[in-house]
């Protein structure tokens, strides 16, 4: 199949490279042009505009960073709709806004062209071995049409709902990110406060009823000191924003959701936000660390 | 071997089933006698009091609701000091306070007497199957000859540290049930009002990197409105008043502790205390509908 990928960035260029290997042919774009070379080395075709990938492909799928950014690759001048034939499906990976979502899509179906909100969990590592979880929001049809290309990128794909509802499932599952991390955090810094080793507690707390897909895997890295990202704090907040969007537009207060946005929004503050979320840990210990000074004035 | 169970209860009754079947002898107390007609139909031996079920048993068990009991069993009169030989070692596998564990431990091992806390996580099914993670505090000599039986009860077990490190740890697995608990209570009402098929969220979410335990278990308990205990709010909230013991006596502020804490404490005064920990789904839906009740007035 005409493949075309906007956005060649950790979580693009790696799911842009497994269409690649599965044969299909590809047209790819990049704002930073020296992201596309990897994949030009293999058989992909850079182009030049979003309008120019879209007029070569019957579908286009984006990886950008934000609202913003999946406005602009549509809608700008050499845009995506100034070069999409009607018919032309779009699958969007990023990670935005619900609400803007939804008004894209009808904004497209209008030009008779598909937007499919697909946002991913499971990080570079499951793009890189097509395991993902891709929540898809959208048309019938038109996830049906391009299922086959979804299973070459995850090996846990479902429809969730009409547009918009794959990226408000995302933003749910930022929530239950969030939280598990404020859970490691907190077990973790006190674990040491009270002198037992934090990596046994980790082990004995992931065989049981505490266990989490985080303490699992980002738990050992708090205890080693690693903060690198695997998945930054800008993005989570950028992600818990939209979160705290759909809890005010829908009625549903989220007293835990909040308490996360804030303490992730603390670790931008401390300058961490290029750190993987892990790093909250920092901004836990520190209120540890202010009440030790409190006590020795 | 010769094994003392004191506190035939859900939890008691059934690990004392386990040691039953792997051909021990077994002398039992509790304080309702009714409750052990079980085990005797079975061959256990039925005592007078705890004094009596320690002078005839090499190890005792301890399983009984909180701190005090633990106490009541040990040192009331007719308590296991008054039967216990120099040598006997006493296995608490209830949830009590760590620092009350290490008091406990410090006045037998003055008779003599070990004191191993090791409390459970895993729940009924888990005590059952003999699959339970098994926590513990204390002496290494002690704990590696209650070691084999330890291990008829649970498939994960380890000495964490000294007495009241397994209460330390135990109190630590709490806070991550409990924020667990809160994610996902908060993920299922979020995902109703903005009109998400909750249990396509669920299966969504466990998938990836927002996966737990409490999910994956108990979320669909939640969508179904199956309200019963698993485990009581009544006990997390007591378990938690020992989290937060800690948090204090370390200097380790918990946010996230504090607002499950209050949650599950309103819980409480709602009527929940015996419900199940994911009747805290009420609490989280019921901020939902003050506010729709505010719009309308």
């Amino acid at each position: 199949m005409r493949i075309g990928y906007i956005g060649i960035g950790i979580m693009g260029g790696a799911m842009a490279g497994r269409l690649l290997e599965a044969g299909h042919t590809l047209f790819i774009y990049n704002r930073t042009p020296t992201k596309c070379q990897a994949l030009a080395d293999r058989g992909a075709t850079v182009c030049a505009n979003p309008a120019d990938v879209a007029c070569r492909s019957e579908v286009v799928f984006i990886s950008v960073p934000d609202t913003q950014d999946v406005a602009s690759v549509l809608f700008d001048p050499d845009g995506i709709i100034d070069g999409a034939e009607p018919g032309l499906i779009v699958v969007d990976t990023s990670t935005i806004s619900p609400a803007a979502t939804r008004q894209f899509a009808r904004r497209l179906k209008d030009l008779e062209i598909e937007l499919l909100d697909a946002p991913v969990s499971g990080g570079d590592i499951g793009a890189k071995d097509g395991t993902l979880a891709i929540m898809v929001g959208g048309d019938t049809l038109a996830f049906q049409k391009v299922l086959p290309l979804l299973q070459v990128l995850g090996s846990k794909v479902r429809l969730v709902g009409p547009a918009g509802a794959g990226q408000t499932c995302k933003a749910i599952n930022q929530l239950f990110s969030g939280l598990h991390m404020l859970a490691c955090c907190e077990g973790i810094a006190l674990a040491r406060k009270t002198g037992l080793n934090p990596s046994v507690v980790i082990d004995m707390i992931s065989a049981g009823a505490g266990g989490s897909w985080v303490l699992k895997n980002l738990g050992p890295k708090i205890v080693s000191g690693d903060m690198e990202p695997g998945f930054m704090i800008d993005l989570l907040c950028k992600d818990l924003k939209y979160t705290m969007e759909l809890a005010q537009q829908t009625g549903q207060p989220l007293v835990g959701g909040s308490l996360i946005q804030q303490l992730f929004s603390e670790a931008q503050q401390m300058g961490l936000g290029r750190s993987g979320t892990q790093a909250l840990y920092k901004v836990i210990e520190q209120l540890g660390q202010s009440l030790d000074t409190g006590e020795s004035e």
